[in-house]
């Protein structure tokens, strides 16, 4: 089995941007009080999916996730001019909403493990898992009962409500069309981005809208904070579909090529079926065709990408959306620092190993 | 095998009480619109399951079900002097959580039936079956998004949400609950009462309410509507459990014996457990204990149940809850005719047969 060699700016440990470290422990501590219901046994396996307990409800020392969402709704709100505490609610609930979104992927895909510990349906059972991810799914909306007590206008709040419901809308048809695309050879690349766009833009672009939306009025501020964050949703699931084909075990928390075995639409495939010929076409089609694809099968796949030069094209691809990110923010004035902190965090995006 | 003789009152054809047909029409209407989004295919999902259309989408001439959540909310939106109109968003938001549960109870309970029709799961996979019950869900809040244009104030829309997202919390909750509960022999009459209190009267108990909330400003009558829900709810859960064990199999679409079967804490068992002396509690419990329940256990257990006579003491459980609900009435002053209409309702949630 071949694999494409990793350049070295793959290998290089790549550093979270300052705003994740900024936000964490309010977000950390948000969430924590989202879940602090005790009356049924429910909460203890969600604190374990969060990562705060072991599955026997002992406390455990973790480094919790990134926090994208949260971190983006907050960083937009204050960037904007606005107080945080306005849009912990909503960041609580975009956190929330995609983590009943992985319990309900993990059945769906039958994935034992993330985060190198077992999911929620290995270690409780389907049946307990999936309620588990609609008690989240509640907990969500629950959090955005926090607005008016922040003194966020009763208008505002049920506009807040409107744009999360309709992004939920979006992720969830999202992850129906990605369902439906699975092992299907004819999905163009224009299927694939719409697709994406729902699946894993609908959050991320209504996290920065929502963030700005609480700390400016200015209407051209929170649409050049929407629009950056629709590029940056490309950029994110992009370099997410990398990692699901070439990235490493060890922090992926996924053995190399699980994206190709589980026959997903991503772009690496997506992009190989539209570029290879002849006798290359013909074994991508066929490996696609089965049933289950075997070790062998994986490693023709990833010589015919090898081949097309998949990676590098994704890559590119991510420099493109990247590059529409920032110039989305061209509209209007940023002062430097927050500038430069949206043009780390695209850097990052590009080039994270998890 | 025997089973309980089926008393003269049970034979006879229940009628559903006027209020069903009054607004069946209305409902039908705004469910349909509510589901008519074209985007993805999960609609045509929804739509089969809502009974509407075939698996390949072809329109069915079908009776639709009885729409008792959102019926219960119109009508207590009307009898306190509101406009159905007002009332529609959150009576079509509850008939679609209801249906939400539904899809993923057949998911998690392995049902390959629900109305003499194969489940979603078992038509197209887990998977999309999983994702068409979320959408359904949001399709849920985006029908409160018309609160507002029926002219309720913004202050009162939002509390109308707060009470149906605490409904689904408390819903979810209870249906973690009744997964605790399976097979566990030590389950109280408390326990059990707590369960369904949550599992199935949140909705009902919520539809009278926010109905009420949207027809009065009168505290104590929507407190009357709340209290009359709550009690309802005992009544209609009470009974699905005597039909879960006795229902007849043309009529409830489930096999004799169902609920013994996959060893829910259904009333008639959580009954015959506290009963059950000696030998036969043994039996019991031994049944119980087992991975699958065979004919002959099923039979077993329903020959104990029918020795502490626990399909008598389950209907004199609803005739209890139904007193309670009227009961709760007598606070308020009610036209003669609106009273009548619960007392048929009491009655024929009491009586139903499917």
């Amino acid at each position: 089995m071949t694999y494409p060699p990793l350049r070295t700016a793959d290998r290089a440990t790549v550093q979270l941007p300052g705003i994740f470290r900024e936000y964490r422990e309010n977000i950390s501590d948000a969430t924590r009080r989202g879940l602090s219901g005790n009356t049924v046994g429910v909460y203890n396996m969600l604190r374990y999916y969060m990562g705060w307990v072991d599955v026997d409800g002992t406390p455990r020392v973790t480094t919790e996730g990134k926090a994208l969402r949260p971190t983006l709704c907050l960083f937009a709100c204050e960037a904007t001019g606005g107080s945080i505490k306005q849009a912990m609610p909503p960041a609580v609930a975009l956190e929330f909403v995609h983590n009943f979104s992985l319990i309900h992927d993990d059945i769906q895909d039958g994935d034992e493990t993330r985060h190198h510990r077992p999911t929620l349906w290995v270690a409780w059972g389907v049946p307990k898992a999936l309620v588990s991810g609609n008690v989240l799914r509640v907990a969500a909306d629950m959090s955005l009962e926090g607005l008016v007590g922040e003194g966020v206008e009763v208008e505002q709040a049920l506009s807040v409500i409107g744009l999360l419901t309709e992004a939920y809308l979006e992720m969830i048809e999202g992850q129906y069309l990605d369902l439906s695309y699975e092992g299907r050879p004819d999905i163009s690349l224009d299927d694939y981005l719409g697709m994406i766009s729902r699946k894993t833009g609908a959050l991320i672009r209504c996290a920065l809208h929502v963030g700005a939306m609480l700390g400016t009025d200015d209407p051209a501020t929170v649409g050049a904070f929407r629009n950056f964050g629709n590029s940056l949703g490309y950029v994110f699931q992009i370099r997410d579909d990398v990692l699901g084909v070439w990235g490493d075990e060890d922090t992926t928390g996924k053995p190399v090529g699980a994206d190709i075995r589980r026959k997903k639409s991503s772009i690496p495939v997506v992009y190989a079926m539209s570029q290879a010929k002849g006798e290359d076409r013909q074994l991508l089609v066929e490996a696609y065709r089965k049933e289950r694809l075997n070790d062998d099968d994986v490693a023709l796949v990833l010589d015919v990408m090898a081949r097309v030069k998949a990676k590098d094209y994704a890559q590119s691809l991510t420099a493109e959306h990247g590059d529409r990110a920032l110039k989305a923010l061209d509209e209007v004035e940023l002062a430097p620092v927050i500038r430069q902190q949206m043009e780390e965090l695209v850097h990052f995006l590009r080039v994270r190993q998890h």
